[in-house]
């Protein structure tokens, strides 16, 4: 899985691509993240990228012509998607995040400031993401959460368990509590059953926690969780 | 605005409280962000800060001692909120951030791996947050989300004009299109009221742009927007 991150700010990507998890599927090459910089495709004699809005308003907006040669020379003729971070876009779920997992390569188009202008959405971009409805200071943040969620399906990157964790919405429950060493900690001891031994009994547990910790926290999750238990009979 | 993030990658952070719309929010003084090492508390002679899960599974835990004294000498004893980030986590919105940005200092734990101990968590952790019903791999790329989308409300970080931004959700609705210089681009022209410099039609515009672009993408913010336009009368 190749993802190109464009951007204003490639030194974060490039932080980022080190850091945990991730940085250990790039060493693995099981994913590869490039950073390009839009300012580098600039062809102002500043190597500006940001202008006024047209129309007034606070901020600035960057200017067509940097993000869509920044975009053409990064597909250099192939038919790569094109991903834009941005409110108006479909809602990262889990469910998405294994989808894109499936791609091959894609482009990450960050925007900054206010925004990108509209004719080089409209020339380069495919399809619009949404990290969730708050504002971040840059696409720069939404494309490392993408790329986090994403990375998690593409198969090398968990290593050899992939796919196996028991993470929260994997069956559409929230996670159950974790303990490990030691067994008291301050006074507190870790929940008996877990010590016990007995696999049947521990499933038992973790699963009742699994749905009562939903059941208080997202009514949402657990009914569509009972409705598609009761469709499986 | 302080944001001291407990975390195993302080060099993210690091990379992170240097760019762009945030690095300026740090050198002006208007926030600061301080990156703390979980493995520098560790009192393990190799400085370990995870082991296996009780009960089995994949993946690793973070051990109750390193964090909960990490969080402890931030602290120094002094009653200062902990956010630990979790998909169990209160759902973050553009108004939820904006009642952090009130706040003075906070302490963002980032959990890594498969989690943290649970007693670490009830030992330290006084609210959880939520970035959206999706999986990162650890919690430093949501503390990024989350210190982006506060920051945005805390005096001097957006300049002089912060809070007077026109974007998605200020209003309830998604933005409208943004476009700047040239007039063309690739034979495609900005509206033409844009150039018009007359105010009151541009707002017009832009207003209707916003509830049609809300309309055909989240229908849901519609009806919100609609109900409460009623009740104002």
């Amino acid at each position: 899985m190749i993802f190109n991150v464009a951007t204003l700010y490639p030194e974060i990507i490039i932080s980022y691509r080190k850091t945990g998890i991730i940085g250990r599927g790039v060493r693995d090459k099981a994913i590869e993240i490039n950073a390009f910089d839009i300012r580098d495709f600039s062809a102002d004699k500043h190597n500006r990228t940001d202008d006024y809005p047209y129309g007034g308003g606070n901020g600035m907006v960057m200017t067509p012509q940097p993000v869509c040669d920044c975009i053409e020379a990064i597909k250099c003729g192939r038919d790569v998607p094109v991903i834009f971070f941005s409110p108006r876009g479909k809602r990262l779920t889990t469910q998405l995040a294994k989808d894109y997992a499936k791609k091959e390569e894609m482009i990450l188009l960050c925007g900054h400031y206010e925004g990108i202008d509209k004719r080089a959405l409209d020339l380069t971009v495919t399809e619009e993401i949404s990290i969730g409805d708050y504002i971040v200071t840059g696409g720069h943040i939404a494309a490392m959460c993408f790329i986090d969620a994403v990375s998690r399906y593409v198969p090398g990157v968990l290593g050899k368990t992939a796919g196996a964790y028991s993470e929260s919405f994997e069956n559409g429950l929230l996670e159950y509590d974790q303990y490990t060493r030691p067994p008291e900690f301050r006074g507190m001891k870790v929940p008996e059953v877990l010590l016990s031994g007995h696999a049947a009994n521990i499933a038992r547990y973790q699963k009742q926690q699994s749905i009562s910790i939903t059941e208080r926290l997202r009514g949402d999750l657990i009914e569509e969780y009972l409705k598609e238990k009761q469709n499986k009979g």
